[in-house]
C-alpha cells in the first residue's frame, strides 16, 4: 500500500461499496462537522482573486507567518514538489521512515542519503546539503525536540525542509518562529489533516520572503471553492477546541483497543492521530479487510514492512467495530 | 491590464463593491446556471480517487480521447506550466499575440521567437522547434483553418502546442484526432470558459500516451469539489445546447452594440465569445470604469496596445448598460 486511504481500490477488493469501507488508513482529524460552504455562481463562475487575501490572511495570524511568507499550493503534496523542484538539489538526506512523496518529488539529478531516526537521527550530514524532516514523524506519529538536530544543519549551512502538518492535534511546539532567523528553513504545512478536509487540495510553504517570492507558480492554482472552505475552517475556533477534546478521548481509546488485543509486539508512543503497531500476524491485514476495515501497511516506508500497520484515531463506533474483529482474530 | 477578471483591483478603483462591476473583461460562458453539487463530508473529509476516474470517462467520450491521452491539471495555466516545464524546450515560435500566460512559463533556458499572426502567419519554424498556437486565438477569437500550418509543422518536426479552448462555442472543428497521428501534438484544454466555471481549477492535456506517461505530477492534484462539478456539468448535455443558443443570440446583439457606437475604427470578426475592438478614444477604459463596467485592455499583448480592448459577450442586462454607457461618451 504506497498511500493510504485508498479505499477506491479495497472497496473492490472487500466487495462492497466505499461508503461501506471503516478507513483507519487515511489519518484526518475524526472531529467532521459539516461543510457550511454555499455554492453560489461567484464561487463557481468568477475567477478568484489571485493573491487568495482572505486566506492568507487567516493563515498568517492562525500561524504566526507574514503574508509574505506564505506560500499556497493545491495540496501539501503540490508544495513538496514545487519547492524540492525549483531548490537546485544536490544532496539530499532523508530522516526515515517518512512520507513517501518526498523521495518522489527529488529531481534524478540529485543525491539521495538516509538517515535512519530510529537509529542515527545524531549523524552529520553534509555541508551544503539539504535535509528533509518530518515532525510528528510518520508512519510513527513521535514528536522530535529539535532544537539540537536543528543547530547541527545550520552549522552544516544545510537547507531545512520540515513539515509540520501533524502538529496542531497535541499543539507542541513549531520551529515555524526560525524562518525569521535562518534564510534556509522551509516549512511544508498541510491542511488537510488537522483540518479534516482531504478533498480540499491547499498545502502551503512557510519561508523567508525572499524565496517564497522565488517560489514561481501558476496564476489561480487553488479551486474557489477550496479557498473559500479553508478561510472559513480556519476562522472556526470553536472547531480547533472541539478538535482536542475528541481526539484526546479517543486517542485513549485507540491505544487501549490495540494494546489490549494482545495482537502487536509493539505499540509505538504516538504524539498524532495515528499509531504504529508491529504486528506479527500476517494475516491480519487481509482478515480486517474481510470486516470491511482498511489500515495502513507500511512496507513503502523504508525500515518497514508490511508487518508494520498505521490506525488512526477515528470515532467511537469505529474502534467498537475494531475491537471486535481484533477480539475474534485467530492466526 | 496583465490579466482580464481582475474585478477584485479595479472594484477598488471604481469604489464599489466587487459584485456591482459588469466584467466584460472576463470570457466566461455567459449561461450560468446554478451549482448542483451537494457539499457531502465525502466529498470534503476524503481523500478523492487518484485517478479522476469518473471525470476522465466523461472528457474521454466528450472529446473523442482515449482515457490514456488525458493528463489533468488543477486549471489549464497549471497545465501550461507543467507541459512547458517537463518538455526540453530549445526554440520556442509564439503565434502573437496569444494569451500571456504561454511566455511567463517557458523556462529561461529556452529561446522565444515571436511569429505575427496577422502579418505573416506562414513564416516557416526551424527544424525541432516548438511553436505554440492558439485557436480560436486571443484576443481577437480568430479561427484559423490550420491545415497548411500543420503540415508545415510535421514537416519541420516541430513539437505543436495547440490551445484549444475556446473552440466550443461554435463547434468548430478540432485537431483533437490528430493526436493519433503525429507524436508531438499536445492539446490544451481548459474548462473554465466554455463550462462557465473560472473558480473551478481544471485543465487538461491531450497527447499521445507515452507523452502522457511522461507528464509526471502530484498526486491528488484536484480539489475533490472541483472534479465532481466538472464531472457534473459535462454530463449535462442541456448545457451545451442552451449555451450555443444563448451564445449565438448575444453575440449579434454585442457585435451591434459596439458597431452601433461608431466609437471604435474596427470590430474584428469573431469565431468565440469576445469582440476585439480598435479604441481610439484614450478615455473609454477609465469612463466605462466609472460606470461599474470594467473591459480588457490588451497592451499586454505582443503587437497591439492599450487602445485595443476585448468585450467578452454578456446577458442582456450588461449589453443594456454598455449600450447606454457606450452612447453617453464624449471625448
Amino acid at each position: 500500500m504506497k498511500h493510504g486511504a485508498n479505499i477506491y481500490k479495497y472497496a473492490k477488493v472487500a466487495n462492497c461499496k466505499v461508503d461501506e469501507i471503516i478507513d483507519f488508513s487515511s489519518n484526518i482529524n475524526l472531529y467532521q462537522p459539516k461543510c457550511k460552504v454555499k455554492t453560489t455562481n461567484d464561487l463557481i463562475v468568477k475567477y478568484g482573486d489571485t493573491s487568495y487575501k482572505d486566506l492568507k490572511k487567516i493563515i498568517s495570524k492562525n500561524y504566526g507567518v507574514k503574508k509574505t511568507q506564505i506560500s499556497l499550493f493545491n495540496g501539501a503534496t503540490s508544495a513538496i514538489f514545487a519547492l524540492l523542484n525549483s531548490l537546485k538539489l544536490n544532496k539530499v538526506y532523508l530522516y526515515v521512515p517518512l512520507y513517501g512523496e518526498y523521495e518522489k518529488a527529488i529531481p534524478k539529478t540529485a543525491k539521495i542519503k538516509k538517515i535512519d531516526r530510529f537509529k542515527n537521527i545524531y549523524k552529520t550530514p553534509e555541508k551544503n546539503s539539504t535535509v528533509i524532516f518530518v515532525n510528528p514523524s510518520t508512519p510513527d506519529g513521535k514528536y522530535y525536540d529539535l532544537k539540537k538536530l536543528f543547530k547541527i544543519w545550520q552549522e552544516q549551512n544545510c537547507t531545512v525542509i520540515l513539515d509540520e502538518s501533524f502538529l496542531e492535534f497535541e499543539n507542541l511546539p513549531s520551529l515555524r518562529q526560525e524562518i525569521n532567523n535562518y534564510k534556509k528553513l522551509y516549512i511544508i504545512q498541510s491542511f488537510s489533516k488537522f483540518f479534516s478536509c482531504a478533498g480540499v487540495r491547499i498545502g502551503a510553504v512557510f519561508s523567508d520572503k525572499a524565496n517564497i517570492k522565488k517560489l514561481k507558480q501558476p496564476i489561480w492554482n487553488l479551486s474557489s471553492f477550496d479557498a473559500e472552505f479553508l478561510t472559513q475552517r480556519l476562522n472556526d475556533k470553536k472547531f480547533v477546541k472541539k478538535t482536542r477534546e475528541l481526539h484526546k478521548k479517543q486517542k485513549k481509546e485507540l491505544k487501549k483497543t490495540l494494546k489490549n488485543s494482545k495482537l502487536f509486539s509493539k505499540v509505538y508512543e504516538s504524539d498524532s492521530n495515528f499509531f504504529l503497531v508491529k504486528n506479527t500476524k500476517k494475516t491480519l491485514f487481509k482478515y480486517l479487510l474481510k470486516h470491511k476495515i482498511l489500515v495502513r501497511t507500511c512496507g513503502s516506508f523504508d525500515n518497514l514492512s508490511d508487518n508494520y500497520l498505521r490506525f488512526a484515531v477515528k470515532d467511537k463506533v469505529s474502534h467498537k467495530k475494531l475491537k471486535e474483529a481484533l477480539r475474534e482474530f485467530h492466526d
